[in-house]
């Protein structure tokens, strides 16, 4: 493999920088574990070199790193850092970093074992990082502005192997917050965010998903995505007329907690009437309450029996603006015996007529069940799969991932542009210079990393006199 | 056993309510599933006997529901429903249910979808139900005053098998949600509650923990109670003066994440100086980042050298006062080579000298890593498990079970009492007269429960006027 390869032989290790260039011609990325209170020439350096920088070292001054963040930014690199504690790049760990399994799911972060409790916790919910990108603890801070966070969050949403992207910070200064959700609100991607210590106003807010713990930023992003087994499914190409999102609802709860959550994920009020079940009817978009009055008359409720249900899920295929139909289904004592073999016969039916019509629509539901059932859990969900229903874990997870599907195929525009040096940061696995701790260096090879070691001296054997004077000759 | 035992005979059949009382001389509980516009004069009767009623039928007259909601409380009798679609009462399926493993987590439901969506999320999350009291749709309304909702938390709050309440319902009227919620924050037990379509201004607020979406209340009381794994752990009795809780932490973020839910949950500010990386110090709770500055003077970072942690970690067993001890474990490329044997020793000497002071104290952990990591998930967590520490999926989960061991265990009040009958409807599997579906029997009996079904005739052959006029002549 190419771990065992790279392990096999050492990294170079050189004592300047232009050797270490020599060492490694294309190297792309240099890691910073240098004293920060020296660190600064070495990092304009770097980026006179067209390096990304990933700076580990703190104690860099604030206005050093402003006057490095937009030197940076001007010639499209990410200035990561000062204090920068985790980073993932193209597969690589960046200094203190868990491994966790490849995915969709981006990560932009200011703080660092709060980026490291979010990737941890998407990998225990079933989901997988694409990219960890952080920014050091005051990049959201008034001076610095973002700069970093804007970057990264533009770099991921230009990402195809992003699909959501979770971005984890202290509460950021009152302008800069509007600033960044601002962006936020418009990629193309949708976004978690969790700013720890706000309590979120809303749960979803167009593309913003607010948490208010670290666990839960994570559980709501893997939501989003899906998990790694719903990621490796072909994806759904969606037409470009394909926007509005059906629920067809059994259970009355149920019905509601999806109707609010796509209520404020898609901008639409709730319907206040619920005349015939209708909880959400606006713009396309509807959610349906089948135990409704208006469908229960003089017919048993679609949870004992699913026939009307059936015949609905059937004919919502045929609306050719439906991208998404989302579904509930309730098993337990007093349900029909079935409850996914009654519907997964609408389902293929209505795929199929779509089909010949040119669409595919994205099926998505959860299962109210346990595997000590009548209707084992287990069952349920591998008869909806094998009808190519994507399963999530939860009512509101299934929800959220219908939200998802809209936002990321609706009619948002394509990504913005993004500068070359960044689009490659993101895309491939990084070349790295390491500037400081040779551990780093380490790790980076077990992994099967390209790293050439660059072993720095202070400038005049660390004499603040001498490097003064040296500066004002150069 | 005794539910094949069941199984084998059936259960008695009759046609009054007298016979049925005959047939179950202790029956406790009658299930009601005959039309509601009917369904007044039965309830009455009913409650005349001392049944508690669980109210299935839909369409009873909200007046009705008041007059027989206040009957009941008078007489120390609980009236669930109308409408009320679900419940599960000392491991009997009421209605329409799933089966969940058994467990703490008692569930208060003023909707029937919404309360099988939290059974079932807290079953999946590996925690266990103890009772699901349905309330009915309205019982929160201005008009029926939540009297059902308040006699139900009272009686989880009484009762010994429940460690954790949640609350399912609908955004309350305003007059009776801060009734509700007054008496949530009376209680002994700690209270998860989820009003589906308010946003909740708060995480957490005393003795309540808001979630905005039903599988988040499901796993906050999960964080609260444990797993079932965790409750089948030998209770850890703690002396009267024994109510504060000190987190010790390595993560900088992980400590800002539990500072502020400490905060909000014990009602104490956080420490805004972060002095000496205090993140909390208040009233004897401390929350401290052992990254801070103070403490790497000189010495590596905590997630590196583990010493001075587990230093502080065995004095802090020395403070009498101590009830909770909540700690991080961070794993990954770049920290420690065993970040939980680096700490158990000192856990195990300071339990032992608590222990020679006739103490104990619970210590509570979460791993932020994964089974991927150098230091594998799996075999820290067995390390930690081994030393008696409790150890949670996440960090908030953690701190969240701190909060529930101090709020249950420290100086609050004791549950109020509660009246006998009710006592024995939270304590006991309840005996059943089955008024109405027949499969409601077939249910119960299968699943053990002792159940008689009578088979309900409207008077006068269903005849409204002659109804009316034998109702003027009794």
């Amino acid at each position: 493999s190419q771990a065992s390869a790279a392990s096999a032989t050492t990294y170079p290790r050189v004592r300047s920088l232009d050797r270490a260039l020599t060492a490694l011609p294309d190297a792309n990325l240099a890691l910073v574990s240098i004293p920060g209170e020296q660190a600064a020439p070495e990092i304009d350096r770097l980026l006179d070199k067209d390096l990304h920088v990933f700076v580990f070292s703190d104690n860099l001054a604030v206005d050093d790193e402003v006057r490095l963040k937009h030197k940076a930014r001007e010639r499209g690199l990410l200035m990561m850092g000062p204090d920068c504690g985790t980073g993932s790049l193209g597969g690589l760990p960046l200094a203190f970093t868990n491994i966790v399994t490849p995915g969709s799911i981006g990560i932009v972060g200011a703080s660092g074992t709060g980026t490291q409790e979010v990737m941890v916790q998407i990998d225990r919910a079933g989901g997988g990082v694409s990219q960890a990108i952080g920014l050091g603890g005051r990049d959201l801070s008034e001076k610095v502005g973002a700069v970093t966070c804007l970057q990264a969050l533009r770099a991921l949403d230009a990402d195809p192997g992003t699909s959501v992207i979770t971005l984890v910070s202290k509460p950021p200064a009152p302008s800069v917050r509007e600033t960044v959700l601002d962006v936020c609100q418009e990629l193309a991607t949708p976004v978690v965010a969790i700013l720890l210590g706000e309590q979120p106003a809303v749960e979803v807010d167009g593309n913003v998903h607010f948490a208010a713990t670290l666990d839960e930023a994570a559980r709501l992003a893997v939501s989003l995505a899906g998990t790694v087994t719903d990621e490796e499914a072909p994806a759904v190409e969606l037409a470009p007329g394909q926007r509005t999102i059906t629920g067809l609802f059994c259970g009355g709860t149920l019905t509601s907690e999806a109707a609010i959550l796509l209520s404020r994920g898609l901008g639409v009020p709730t319907d206040a009437e619920h005349a015939d079940g209708y909880m959400l009817h606006h713009d396309g978009h509807t959610v349906i309450d089948l135990g409704d009055d208006a469908y229960t008359q003089g017919r048993p409720h679609p949870m004992i029996d699913p026939s009307l249900r059936a015949q609905m899920i059937r004919d919502a295929f045929d609306d050719r603006q439906l991208a998404v139909l989302l579904l509930d289904v309730v098993t337990g004592f007093g349900s029909h015996e079935d409850p996914a073999g009654a519907i997964v016969g609408a389902i293929e039916a209505g795929r199929e007529a779509a089909r010949a019509d040119g669409r595919e629509v994205v099926v998505v539901a959860s299962v109210c069940g346990t595997e000590k059932d009548p209707q084992p859990l287990s069952e349920q969900t591998r008869t909806l799969q094998e009808a190519g229903v994507v399963v999530l874990g939860s009512n509101a997870a299934a929800t959220r991932y219908a939200l998802g599907v809209v936002s990321r195929t609706g009619e948002r525009r394509t990504p913005a542009e993004i500068p070359e040096p960044t689009r490659r940061l993101v895309s491939e696995a990084p070349r790295v210079v390491n500037v400081g701790l040779a551990s780093f260096a380490d790790t980076l090879q077990e992994r099967g990393g390209q790293v050439v070691q660059y072993t720095w001296s202070p400038l005049a054997g660390g004499n603040a006199r001498l490097q003064r004077i040296l500066a004002a000759l150069s």
